[in-house]
């Protein structure tokens, strides 16, 4: 998610920092464990490599949606603390997925550093620091939110987005099995699943339903608020996949590589929706080799069938729907955090 | 875990295994995922491979130990259902952990099969199936105990153990970090701590726990419980640290490995406390080494240092001590439960 600049932010940014570091100095005196000074040290460097380096966009986006959900009223010191500590609680489950799935894919880099299990000495314990990583959300839950009315329903809720988020992995993984490429299989209600599980819960929906908890809602009231956020999870991936293949590399910050991957990119699905006889051969030939060749082929396919116009097509509409589910909320500040959402993502380049 | 025999433990191990088909039939429809049949069949037999292979003893000891608890009194059905979910949710965390281990230690077999992450087609997305597994965990029990007072303890002891769990074997990792062999590391306490956390929790404590929740119980009045608990696994790895070394490979149905792992195993640790100068050098030079004559020597060591005599003798101290801290406990019932326990692996030879 792009995030917003500015003072303001950075100002609050590093007031979401200071919370990570208490945090992290809480549970590495957690008494459940008795640590040694190696134990101690080795979770504080992992804490440090893995937790506070991204954009954090998930993580302050509790804050932001806590303080709209409140609107007008002063928040007091204790209730930011609080949602900080919940958007903290998300890029914990961030890390701990990032960690395994970097294992998984054998990626190389991560945020501009080497992948963790790549780090000297670390290798495949990185496995065991994911676990870690996912223990440590309990634990902060219990120490911060124990008393609370909804701490239930935050204990539930973590498990059920972890649950689905690693369903929605499980699928891409079975999908994109070595050895049984095959292209047939992709199509759009595949991929809408896949993006649906394994990104939109975890990084649009959680943070908005922790900040509706704390803000003394009850999930069950709120579908029309999950099925808006899902389906700009969905849009936010689209454009992911978009700018994969036609965004700048020096302003989205890496090389894409999902034609090579074989992935079940959107853009790829949309080609197979549109190919004559002729183009679905070169399809089937290119896709998925490593081999610049091939990437070029598949590259002019997609600009032969205007692939572009039919992105800016989707964002329009999409843009459009969702503006128009949000507006039926009968609650002005709910459509305030939702719109706030969807403001940051759209006609993102990055 | 040592288990008993003879029929009636046949009839119990069916009864229990009907449970898990239950439970399995219901993670394949969880509502909270949308599975393909792909996918269904995918996490069919993931689960088929992982989860009911073993011994069950600490599943089947939930059963077991409220039995005790509710001494006298007859069962309900749905009781003995309960207390077999709760078991096989501590089967569920067991092969949560063994899937991740075998990735960790790049092991070969488990349980007379090759490991999960070795089946063609399987690979790394085992590390997926690992987070699967554990997340099953708290789906069963919002399923089957989202209304009972004791609801919120149990996902806190499940949280806790699994916490604790993952923190011994972070413990382990570091302390045998590949490029840091160094036996000056392993002292006793050192031992303790890997066993107390890695093993002792989630094989001895948890299934006591559950069934103390199942009975009403508040386990902050039961610090004695957990206490015996603990040294019983201390107690148990021990043993199996002896077994690795000393047990006859066609009765514990492996070959140990730990000397040539340099593992920081019950028996070294002993070895290096009563070693003279000579001896500490032959230690140092063969511990850690594939070679069969290193292997060899460092046996030879152990032998020379009477380290049978020294197991024995620890292991009827410990046995006393236990009896004793056991009839400490004013309930009855539970002295029935620990003592069970206790007569489940006092001496066992697998």
């Amino acid at each position: 998610m792009a995030g917003s600049n500015g003072s303001a932010t950075g100002d609050l940014k590093s007031q979401f920092l200071k919370v990570y570091s208490v945090l992290k100095s809480e549970l590495l005196e957690d008494p459940a464990f008795e640590f040694t000074d190696d134990a101690r040290q080795w979770v504080n460097r992992m804490l440090d490599y893995n937790v506070p380096g991204g954009k954090l966009n998930r993580g302050l986006s509790v804050i932001d949606s806590y303080k709209l959900l409140k609107e007008g009223q002063d928040l007091s010191e204790d209730e930011i603390f609080l949602a900080s500590v919940l958007g903290w609680c998300i890029e914990w489950l961030q890390a701990y997925f990032l960690v395994l799935d970097d294992i998984m894919d054998n990626s190389h880099t991560r945020r501009g550093q080497p992948c963790w299990f790549r780090v000297e000495k670390v290798g495949l314990i990185a496995a065991n620091d994911g676990v870690l990583l996912r223990n440590h959300i309990p634990r902060i839950l219990k120490k911060h939110f124990r008393g609370k009315p909804y701490y239930v329903d935050l204990l539930e809720l973590f498990n059920e987005v972890e649950f689905q988020t690693a369903s929605g992995q499980m699928l891409d993984l079975i999908t994109t099995l070595d050895g049984e490429k095959d292209l047939a299989k992709y199509k759009l209600a595949v991929h809408r699943r896949i993006v649906q599980y394994k990104t939109a819960y975890y990084s649009f929906y959680i943070p908005v339903a922790c900040a509706l908890l704390m803000a003394g809602e009850n999930l069950d009231d709120h579908v029309l608020v999950k099925n808006v956020l899902i389906e700009m999870g969905v849009y936010f991936q689209v454009q992911d996949d978009f700018l994969d293949c036609f965004g700048a590399p020096e302003v989205i910050g890496k090389i894409g590589t999902d034609i090579e991957d074989f992935k079940c990119s959107w853009l790829v699905v949309q080609a197979l929706d549109r190919v004559n006889e002729d183009q679905k051969k070169i399809l089937y030939e290119n896709y998925g080799k490593v081999d610049p060749d091939c990437v070029a082929k598949i590259k002019a396919l997609y600009d032969e069938l205007d692939l572009k116009a039919v992105f800016e097509e989707y964002e329009s509409t999409s843009h459009k729907k969702l503006i128009s589910s949000i507006e039926e909320h009968p609650s002005k500040a709910v459509q305030a955090v939702l719109k706030s959402f969807l403001g940051k993502i759209y006609k993102r380049q990055k």
